[in-house]
């Protein structure tokens, strides 16, 4: 088994609460009487963002972060009164009725969680290839650091790999790339000479995480973030709807080249990466992370599921031969062959289905999921999605890169008018062919 | 008059030619072929770009930029006869037919042109009221220098203004806040709270660039960059494609606060960021961007204008009042004033005239043109832009940060596809409202 | 003046009031209940209809149509509070609040005002060139008749033209065919040869109205309906949203064969067929009838008065040159040259201007309206329309023959349903193009 | 077994070729040259349409049925040469390269293959249940022969059904309607009262055809055709694209009137009528219309067999419970209690699976296909559909009420146009809702 499984439940998290409200009245004061009242009550605002309303015309809308502090439930039903509109989302969602799961709203709240991870740096298990590994223990910890304090829009952290990490890499890269032709998808194939054109996709040099995301972000606007180790699946998945894929940086123990119980750089790089770069692909993977936002615990579990069978360990029929796309396979010399070999079982993908398979997480897939295209995969993924029990849509804005959360019908007209300034585009396009 | 007369032509810019081609074979090695091209024939190259192509499936396509050397003419053919998809854009689109006028295809390659500018620094006119003030004249020298390097994705530069910028500042923001209530347009006066919120705007201090475009890319995803100067029409209308709106940093001198002959940061930031927040005004200004993109040279000059009547000095009727909504207007409180008395000639915003109207821009404007609204003069401004003479069309992909320019089957279904995923977010929206 | 004036108020129509409605339950008894509600309040129900509810799905949707009888008010009042959705039409409308004026629903409805005409048959005017000829003033009576008892889906009446008939439409023929080369717009010249060849239009021959309708039929879905005389602006108008042109089938006085004070067969089928079987003409004139259905009587002149200014008397600019579209103009020998000439007044079609345009019906039009295309002048009708005061959006569903009121959220779901469908339409042709 | 055994392979049909072009040249004349091509080869025509293109911009259409005459071959070719569009659609594709098999262009063209069908009134099988009923081999002669001469647009035959009839309608309608409630559908058990109450279903009356075909095309458009006996699977899919169904008049004999060897009066309306008042059902009913249009003979028998498994004997899980909406079950007492007896296999309705699903037509079904939806299921037929190998889109065009074969860039470019109308329309009923 190889890498592929951070999709698990990372630490606690803050346990701040975001509130979202435009207040009834369009006065210009409206914000300071909002402030007074969580002065009043005691409550300590980590965080005040104040915009004009998409939803409601000519109102002013507020995002204020509340510490766990003072009298705060008396506070929200106070506010909520003399709101037009009013939503709640937070970590302590399971306490509370109404509350959405807290979920990023902008691209750089994703720094709210970086640090959320299960193990930090040098913590290794006992049955780590590295664990009794004093320098591979030191490097690891090195890598956490560096990341630590990244915030997003910084430049990627430049990393001087060791000689002897470098070869570890090459024992990888050397293996997969004799399978590749034969094993992978042709998104991978179509895009592995690229990166080794435009960002030093070599045996004897292990590419700077930077130049792959700017890579990335050229061909669908995908970027890779720096992560120092295991995120929750919630965190996780709600980085793809975003495009942001959370990246390792360090690499496997040299003692066993072909074999890691984490994801490593290796595996970001020759699994995932490559596929970010095609459009569909890439559609697919946010629409993961897009169902992902304020979804019920339970949601959670089966999207990790499906994100699972299918960008870790999925595989493609093309041209009438099984292939695989997924990272966990692209990035393992052993368990690409053998998921290819016709002794496991395939099924087809079908998120409604694929969501409750149990899998293990510590040796080859029993189960496979076979899917049509990415496109038919996306399909089914949005499908799906609309099936998740949520009292919202969900869009994800790349020119504000945030999250429009569709609950009014200002942004619905926002949304149409949008569709058709598109299809005029569509049309002059036409016309020009 | 105030401000806005920075539509006019810059300095030559640099005489690259950029070719942008799909190779006729698949193989990887087909870029190598290309570049062997390119050093047989003497043609030195500046860039290089590979990148999946989205017009021929399976297929690599390439941006090279080609220095003024060698046997330019005869590697282009040659490479031309050999490629599926081929073409060519260049500062040099007088000189060759087949060629489009040269636009940036990236938002970096704003870069390109940022310091093509008019006049630098302390260059300054006989008649500018700081000619003769040497402390102004280095102040200047120092803006133009602190943007000089200034790239794209750095972090706009600080600026500590003096006490006697502030004073200037000051003079400007107390005479047109008495005035906004009754003659700026209501977007603006709804946004301008918000600027006062967010990004320090008040009579003792002049906003940071970077906290302004922080709260823009909030609201719409403009941003500011920093200038030095007047760029030429053509590149500066391009910005706008991008959403990137080129603004100064240096303030106007402090004799006259309430002249000033070229763009200020008051004109900046009191008459034009306000509006950019407003998420129709950005689609319409964007729309004149992208109708610039290639666009022949008759054609910039009609953008220019319609420019000029709208963003700079436009008017629209509000509940059956006449305000204001262009920020030369906005940011002048004599013209402001004058606008509105009733004096100057009035006419329906139609681009098909508008953008052929002369007009002063030394004085106070005879004529003004009057919106119906922002969507409307977006609607009126995307038919307009249909009848401009262009082989191809045109969008901006914000996740990609990058001009699509669409002349291929597949790019079209790729857009029927995008609008079939939109309309499904439409739908779930729809269902849950 | 030739023909077009029948824009004019008609007879009184009958005094029922339509009442939809879906019954709270879901079950199969509320129709059953319902009724004896109108018979214990004495109310007479003229029709009865019992369909499935597209509006609040699993439950059914009656339309009644009751006469003035009984206590209908405290019927209907007491039918509201039992319903899930309720809405009256009803000639009676200014009379009652909430209540929006009567329309057609179904095309079989426009039989319900079919013969609701200003003037009957043999009724003519002192000055009109037929009063004073017996024989004449009998055959309009017959072609009244015969029209009389025609019903929706029957054959239109056959008519044999006498020779007397038939000269005087060889008179206008001939004469109007000479000025069409060089006078008519592109779109009728177009579609003339093939009413030669399929329609029998020729110098001996009037054209039958079921040929022509059956032609029309084919090309654009329109179809004639005969018509015994003037109809009010508010009937005629809707015939357009089925796209039914009401036609009159009786010829003008052969002692003036170039001036009629009426529409006859001369003025629908050189004038009006030709255009309706060109689809962007055809949308358009649909528009202006989608918009007039429950629109207050004050939109209904305003519509009426821009069919006038396009329908009827229409001019378009055609690479460069000026050409009339309007059915009065294309069936009038003198006012065809004069609108041309250069000497009436010329001002571009805007509905929100020429809808409050004053005109005369007895002398040729000092001021015409050019429309820049069908297409455009079509945009511009439904933005004109969309500011019409209705409370519910409208659609023609051209698979029932019915208008559907929008006015629910199922609706719209269907609605983008529909388009999603289109979208796939689309997609499968643009990949096999 | 009961019913829906009709789509085999019908009699031979008409020999002739239809042409679809666009002469060169825009000239008048064009379409008389053509014509004397076909006089100078000796090729008799059946059938001449001229019409405006939608393909070609101000260009003619014609459409020629040529009788297999003369040199057909050379005047085709002759043709084809002068003609910028040209299309052959013919009954003989299996000889001719380049040609489509025919298929009807409009409804009308459906009489042209309204007698083909397989047996002819009178004669029946020797196993059939009147085979030695001469008074009911006069019946059935009788019915076949009222509709022999029937032509599209005419009112349906009215039957006057005898005593013995009626009683046989009665004994399958008092079964039947036993075990609706439990076994069918909630679309068939929503729509059954409303069959009830406005077109006489009851036990002791068989309803007219005419009224169910009112009542269909008021609901989704959907009508009725009298049909004699078994067309070819071609020629009934054509109709359903047309949101035509060819309903049989006559009934079972009364011998035993739970069975039935063939469709009747009993199967049609009880079973199929009414869930063609469902839109959804109509959509996907039509789909497999238009999917067969033109379509190799291979794909023919696909689509058969998909209407075999869904109109007939489809399933599908609503709230939890396995239902019934095939009419062959919905109109069989025993078959409808053994498909949800879980004694059959059960499969899910997957186009690409169950088109090629062999199946017996003489016992109860062995497997049955369970549908998600009708919506899921008319997706999944799109879908399946795109995959036909044809080289043109086909759309229905309900107004003209023929079908578009898209194969250019204008109709593409109108069909944009239409959606953005649409588009329009929403927009509008948004804004009121």
């Amino acid at each position: 088994m190889d890498g592929g499984n951070y999709i698990k439940e990372g630490r606690d998290s803050a346990k701040s609460t975001c509130l979202i409200f435009s207040p009834n009245e369009e006065a210009v004061g409206a914000l300071a009487k909002s402030l007074k009242l969580f002065e009043k009550h005691g409550v300590n605002l980590l965080h005040i963002e104040s915009r004009p309303s998409a939803r409601v015309p000519d109102r002013y809308e507020f995002m204020v972060e509340c510490a766990p502090s003072g009298e705060l439930g008396i506070a929200i039903e106070t506010l909520r009164e003399h709101s037009s509109y009013f939503n709640i989302i937070s970590r302590n969602h399971k306490d509370n009725r109404d509350t959405v799961p807290w979920f990023p709203c902008r691209i750089r709240d994703l720094d709210k969680f970086a640090n959320h991870i299960l193990s930090y740096g040098s913590d290794l298990d006992a049955n780590h290839p590295g664990f009794k590994d004093p320098v591979y223990r030191a490097r690891r910890k090195y890598f956490a650091d560096i990341i630590y304090n990244y915030k997003h829009g910084e430049p990627l952290p430049h990393v001087d790999y060791t000689e002897e990490e470098i070869a570890t890499w090459g024992s990888v890269f050397r293996e997969l790339i004799k399978l590749y032709p034969t094993h992978a998808c042709k998104e991978h194939n179509h895009v592995f000479p690229l990166l080794i054109e435009n960002c030093g996709y070599r045996e004897d040099n292990i590419p700077q995480l930077q130049d792959v995301s700017n890579f990335l972000k050229d061909c669908t606007g995908f970027t890779l973030r720096p992560v120092a180790g295991l995120l929750s699946s919630r965190d996780f998945l709600a980085g793809l709807a975003f495009r942001v894929f959370h990246s390792t940086q360090y690499i496997r123990h040299s003692s066993c080249p072909l074999y890691t119980p984490e994801p490593d750089v290796c595996h970001e790089l020759l699994g995932h990466a490559p596929l970010f770069a095609d459009p569909a692909f890439a559609q697919f993977s946010q629409e993961i992370g897009l169902a992902s936002l304020g979804a019920p615990d339970e949601y959670i579990e089966k999207l990790a599921t499906c994100f699972w069978f299918t960008v870790e360990f999925g595989l493609c029929r093309q041209d009438g031969q099984l292939k695989a796309f997924g990272a966990g396979l692209l990035s393992s010399f052993g368990e690409l062959q053998y998921s290819l070999s016709g002794k496991p079982e395939l099924k087809p993908f079908e998120p409604f289905k694929t969501a409750v398979q149990k899998y293990p997480i510590t040796e080859y897939q029993p189960i496979y999921f076979v899917a049509e295209s990415f496109e038919d995969a996306k399909e089914k993924m949005i499908k799906y999605a609309h099936t998740i029990p949520r009292h919202f849509g969900v869009r994800y804005n790349p020119y504000t890169q945030s999250i429009e959360l569709l609950d009014s019908k200002p942004q619905i007209e926002g949304l149409v008018d949008n569709i058709h300034q598109e299809m005029q585009i569509l049309l002059d396009a036409l016309r020009k062919l």
